[in-house]
């Protein structure tokens, strides 16, 4: 199979909102008259963010799934993505399930694939996304104020055991890994959440590295500080139970991988920030508060503070 | 050096035209109004697009070239790029030079680095680039009809000849060398000609996989055949002289990498190529025509027919 065999095969559907598809030198997009497009591009290589053993649909899923939760993060609508692929051969039992996972959540946001590239290489997988976002109104991470509340969505920490399950470290029942591991595989964008904040959340980011790691961009872009709740936050993980308690607040606090918003509102809009939770059914948790005293400190569920100190992920640590 | 000292260091630079820079979730973009965004991405893989040896200020230069060729071929004016970028570890003696050819490029193009990725993984970078078009203005591959010229801007064959130098296949003087690998490693991207043919060319694609592959692709959408006179094609090439003529022939019909335009344009208008290209400073030369019937007749000086076969470039022939 050649390479335009496999993109006829795998990845060409007929064209729906966007101006043109798959096929010609640039896809064009046409998004609605003044609003601005959001932009965002995430690189996943085997080895690093994922492992060789991965279900390929899930993949997929989880390409997709990492770029639309920074549009999540901004509160944009997804419009189109671009896939750019290397890979050692052009192997269907690869490609069939991948594309499906891929496209069934494109399908599932709207999201359409407007063009991409492939080539011959270590397995690498580039997706750049497009979303809409009305000039103003895209959430960003420079707006928290001290008195905001901090909230995270889902849960937290699930995707981290379930690598360490995979590494080895810990064991679990086969029941909380099952649970733990679609949280690390098949990621939910919180994009329903993302849109529902906009004019309510003052900051949000996506959690990809850890919540200390990117709740401090929030805290640095904004010139605050913040106090965490521990207790709080380390109650959202779904498979906690049964660990040491230690491990279980590095999972929470720096596990990464986790992919949901971390967001900043004032506290006289609590009512605002359920009523978006509700409509976007995606639970949301408070789990601390902006400070105007710069540095991130913790608590304990009595207020009394405590010191960790986590790495955040970083690729060159 | 960590993920972020890097991004700070070497691509991170104050936002001009676009209403946010690299640091937030996602890139914000404000197309002008009523313009379509014209998106195309490319992934560069060592050892398949360049050489492990490349000089990393001419790479820079190259990944971001090859994608603004794909806007040239739509007739799209520049706006910005997001840069996605696995490597196996933070190297400055990389980075530095790297950002300085990527930047000053994308500097002449006024095209602004928005946003992007980096990871530690095998050496993959991946460009997506947004430019702005008028609606209905953009130069597709469909738009071909009997009686068209077809023009290649530019110079052919040239980078294949310094890729088989390389190779050592063939050996050439080494000012010869020197003129190919310019071809090769720093391709100029057609942007002021895609431009100037906008309402004059009736279809375009970049000569990236080799001319005649790529002009199939321009017959296959528009629905026509074509008729080259190799003899004008061979005649584009800056470094032909002194190796075998089959050899030529090969390295222009199908040695790719030439990161070209091929166009077509109505016979009428030949006036209005030749301002095209004297307002853009790029050499344009007549090669053949469009016919209806379908298929690639290739013909010499004289027009005879003859055939040759050669294969596309394919990365999973």
């Amino acid at each position: 199979m050649g390479e335009f065999d496999l993109i006829d095969r795998y990845f060409k559907r007929p064209v729906r909102r966007n101006t043109l598809g798959v096929g010609d030198d640039c896809a064009l997009l046409a998004p609605a008259a003044g609003m601005q497009m959001a932009v965002s591009s995430d690189m996943l290589v085997e080895g690093r963010h994922f492992l060789p053993t991965v279900d390929p649909f899930k993949l997929g899923h989880k390409a997709l799934a990492v770029n639309l939760s920074d549009l999540a993060a901004c509160g944009a609508k997804p419009l189109a993505f671009t896939l750019a692929l290397s890979m050692p051969r052009a192997d269907e039992a690869f490609l069939e399930p991948f594309s499906r996972g891929l496209l069934a959540l494109a399908d599932a946001h709207d999201c359409e694939l407007v063009g991409g590239d492939t080539t011959q290489g270590p397995l690498n997988i580039c997706i750049t996304v497009f979303g809409e976002v009305l000039p103003g109104h895209a959430l960003l991470r420079s707006g928290a104020r001290p008195g905001d509340d901090i909230y995270v969505s889902g849960s937290l920490g699930d995707a981290r055991l379930a690598l360490e399950v995979f590494r080895g470290t810990i064991a679990v029942s086969q029941q909380v890994f099952a649970q733990a591991r679609a949280r690390m595989e098949q990621p939910q964008p919180r994009i329903a959440l993302g849109q529902a904040l906009r004019g309510v959340a003052t900051a949000a980011i996506d959690v990809s590295d850890g919540l200390l790691g990117d709740l401090r961009h929030i805290l640095s872009r904004s010139g605050v500080g913040a106090t965490i709740d521990t207790t709080a936050a380390m109650l959202t993980m779904l498979t906690g139970e049964g660990i040491d308690e230690e491990q279980r607040m590095e999972f929470v606090l720096a596990g990464g991988d986790d992919y949901e918003l971390v967001f900043c509102a004032p506290a006289a809009r609590r009512g605002e920030v359920e009523a978006a939770s509700h409509a976007s059914a995606t639970r949301v948790t408070r789990i601390g508060h902006i400070e105007a005293q710069s540095g991130l400190r913790l608590v304990d569920a009595h207020g009394r503070a405590f010191e960790r100190d986590y790495a955040s992920f970083d690729h060159f640590a």
